[in-house]
């Protein structure tokens, strides 16, 4: 349920506003060098702060718990987890009579009986992709492959100059953005993955729409390879450098499901985030009665643009087990 | 590797042309009305002769080893085969010095040591989406629900009417086209998938990226989504006859990973068959030469236009399989 | 369900009166020998006909539908079925009224709601153990490891030279009796398994107890262990030709779930064969009435007698499995 | 490789002398009151102290990071986690040259490459079934069933009057015992587990045999059907108060893999203790010699006496799991 993967395997557990979140990785190659430091520069990739992003700003502080010994991995499972900061939960009974608009709450409800923790919402908050970010690290190092996502338009617009400006008037409007991430992966051996179930690409897009808010994910060319011709979108074989290659990874590094020696490249649509400040009409589901709904507290303008080493991590979560299987 | 599902599983087996293929299906609920002949419906569709298809046409009979009695499924195993028919394989020797453009035939090769099956694309054929559809016809009676594929767009074209003069004349070209199917799920109770790792979206699209071919795939608003604002892609809950529904249903049924009560809809990209007439240069992989390829044989010039039932069937195995999780 | 392991997994099917039985093995290295042939010498060692089994032969015959292509395994899924015979089902609505004591008739009725195929026991037959005997053949050649199985006890005799006397004497009294196998697998590189939940133990114990009919699994030194004292028990280490290696192997070969490098070694405790000619009293569940009940048909009156190889088969299916996590 | 189960699902992680253990118990039912306090009473009957056990006492002071909100279960994943106290590890270098007879020590080593924290035995120390025993207090509350394991032997004498006496002559002798545990489940219904690979026998025998230190596991009569005519273990049902039931229950509950609704009975043998006072004869693995061993620190003389709950818990992990999968 809450786990993943094969031979590399992560749990993830917590809530928003409970004690702590965290992480458990398993699999991991006895010998890799590894301390909290290491993490730091990927959790601060996630964290908020910046333009566009929720001015509240978390410690985000990680600890191993097991698995990791005079600075190596030792083979054991390797816990991390995150002490959640002073988490003013303000009025949650009302979250569960209004569940918000494009949020998790109504079906959390339904699903748990209304014993779901409600607060910030709860296990569905994107808080939980900290501690994938944190395994992701480990993932990177267990791979031995580049990962490298960015984010390549966010409200339809391309133009990273406008970007700025585009926050701006979303914010000044108390609305949201959504955007889009690229993700490539290079120094990927050919031969990882298996036909059919576990596929690259299967693998790669459960874990990706793993992720809270994720709307779609291609491959390659694609949606677009939908709408070319056989002659188009053909990847001939050719020899580069003694190796061989294809010459436009239009099928983004992955043939039959097998990963043929290219770059990785796929892209993931993230919608906007759904709290936003304008009021919204809905439904209070105890009153059955249709209310305005002023979501509180500070948000994400563009979630996504926090999300690209979240995809990075996801993508090593599984290319780390896929290289571990062989 | 070759199963999928956790309390209602599937495993497949076979080669386009070796003695036969198939696939066990366990996890089935005791008492289902279940014969041969029930599976024929959806066999049908999925088989080539129609405009645009190959016109090689096979047998496609099934037959049920096991877990059938008396007209009703007995909750042990079902597997059902296929014998292949009478299949002529070429020179099959030259498949493996030059692997076809955007088939398997090279990453099988090296995946496999050179010890692959290479004929008709061995393991890797779409033909082991044959058995697939017949495990998706019991799938369907386990679930109690309605699934509902159909091909919106074929070569970019939406607009049906023009589809037989595009395949005419892609045809005359030699070359193939893709093409675009959309799928809804009705009668989705509410509350299925778990949050995060087996969310409902990951299982739908980990099986979707399993059919060979698929190249994206997108739920509700999709990519689209992300060029939205949180106000146009938000969907607010109303009562309707006594029901809590969503408005818009941009989420495509899915929020936070569980269903919510509405219909499920995604769409999947289905690339152009790779198999075109059309001369090719590509690599010939012992000598290291450019050569030209003619691939011989008789292909789909769009097998996009076979994929909705399959599409269907998929969807059918995740949604029985977290059906029986509850 | 009714599948088995991690990277090397097995899925059985079929029931002891239905069309076929057979296996799918999944994850074997391309590029291994394998043809029917090859699997003969253990099935022929499963199969009844010497004293003490049951009269009745069956044909045994393999095919291959998948998986193995001019002599070898290609890396993709192997499926092996078997026919069933001309099986004569006798009155089987009476099994469902008066299950017979000892074998599942009574739980399957109960598990399945009635639609279980009671022909033979259907899916709970012993005949399902021969698609196993096949895999193992696979796993053995896999793994590379010796694996040897001897009855070394029947119904409480351990002087083989008494066993024909004491097999012609149960027959006699229309009785049954029990008997112990011990495993021993040879050539075991040190470093399989994983503490706790995939120990090696834990895994092969899985696997035993999924035999019909065992009651019993120890290792090494076994319940014995429990009566001995630390002094006896403990089993220093000692260079031998340069390899470090126990002095009395009483821990079976395994250490903390992980194997030393040691032989395995381990029992197995089989039941009587349940079916006898005597007349025993049970419970008509219809009527509710208790009834005399004389199980018509030949049986095995030590059915332990064909169940080293089977053992052997097991053992081999999860050493493989543990081999190829490495 | 560390987590266990399929619908109920644990995940273990820790070190004996790290810095925390602890688990994660996910697929729990919303609803279910917790707190820590509801684990003491478990934690507190494998705690040490009492004679024939270390008199080494740890805290053992359980924390929720997740799934427990206002003293009931969310249906997220729940972590529990235990701090290691104030752990002097001595000469742990001295450990890897000279793995101590009996432990895990040395294939640690070799599975890690010498990266395995060994300080008290690491990752394979029996304390990292203390979280177990917590994860067993919730699937006590799912199942809703009765757990009862006993101490039935130890060193062989089986009358607990005699117990004292013999604790106190292996203490003065520096030497350790064995024991077996008796455990019998209540309340079972009839119907849960599968034919084959899941058989309720064969999960129960996968969880006593990643307990540290078991070396045979049997149900019902055990050992003893192999030694038994069909005619004395046969089972025949009866009427019981309007329930089907077996008359001698020698099948411990089971039939065919199947829970037939009498009580599940087993039994576990557990090995002495590893860690003796007693010199040792043993080899240092890193220059070649064989030396004298005297394990240093304060042991169980018999940490049988400290395994019953730990039986329970495991036991009640797989048939909440069973339980779940209806």
């Amino acid at each position: 349920m809450n786990s993943f993967g094969n031979n590399f395997k992560v749990s993830i557990f917590g809530e928003s506003h409970g004690t702590g979140i965290g992480i458990v990785v398993d699999g991991v190659r006895a010998g890799i060098s590894l301390c909290t430091e290491d993490l730091m520069a990927d959790i601060l990739r996630r964290k908020s702060g910046a333009k566009g992003t929720t001015p509240r700003v978390e410690a985000d502080e990680p600890e191993f718990l097991s698995g990791v010994f005079e600075g190596h991995t030792t083979g054991s499972p390797i816990a991390i987890i995150f002490r959640n900061g002073n988490t003013r939960s303000s009025d949650y009974e009302a979250l569960k009579a209004v569940p918000r608009p494009g949020h998790a709450d109504y079906v959390a409800g339904v699903k748990w009986d209304g014993f779901n923790d409600p607060r910030g919402g709860g296990h569905f908050s994107g808080r939980i992709t900290l501690p994938v970010v944190a395994a992701g690290v480990i993932a990177k190092k267990m791979s031995g492959m580049d990962f490298s996502a960015e984010l390549i338009e966010i409200g339809g617009e391309t133009d990273k100059a406008r970007w700025s400006e585009l926050l701006d008037r979303t914010s000044k409007e108390g609305d949201s953005i959504g955007g889009i991430v690229e993700c490539t992966v290079s120094g990927v051996p050919a031969g990882l993955g298996e036909p059919f179930f576990d596929s690259a690409e299967a693998l790669l897009s459960h874990a990706m729409f793993s992720i809270p808010g994720v709307r779609g994910v291609e491959f390659g060319d694609g949606f677009a390879a939908a709408r070319m011709k056989g002659s188009e979108h053909n990847d001939p074989l050719v020899l580069e450098d003694g190796a061989v290659r294809t010459v436009k990874n239009g099928a983004g590094g992955i043939n039959g499901g097998i990963t043929n020696g290219a770059q990785i490249k796929f892209r993931v649509a993230f919608k906007p985030t759904a709290s936003i400040c304008r009021e919204q009409k809905t439904l209070n589901v105890k009153t059955g009665e249709m209310v305005s709904l002023n979501v509180p507290g500070r948000h994400d303008v563009c979630f996504a643009l926090r999300t690209p080493v979240i995809v990075e991590a996801m993508a090593a979560i599984v290319l780390a087990d896929l290289a571990a299987r062989k």
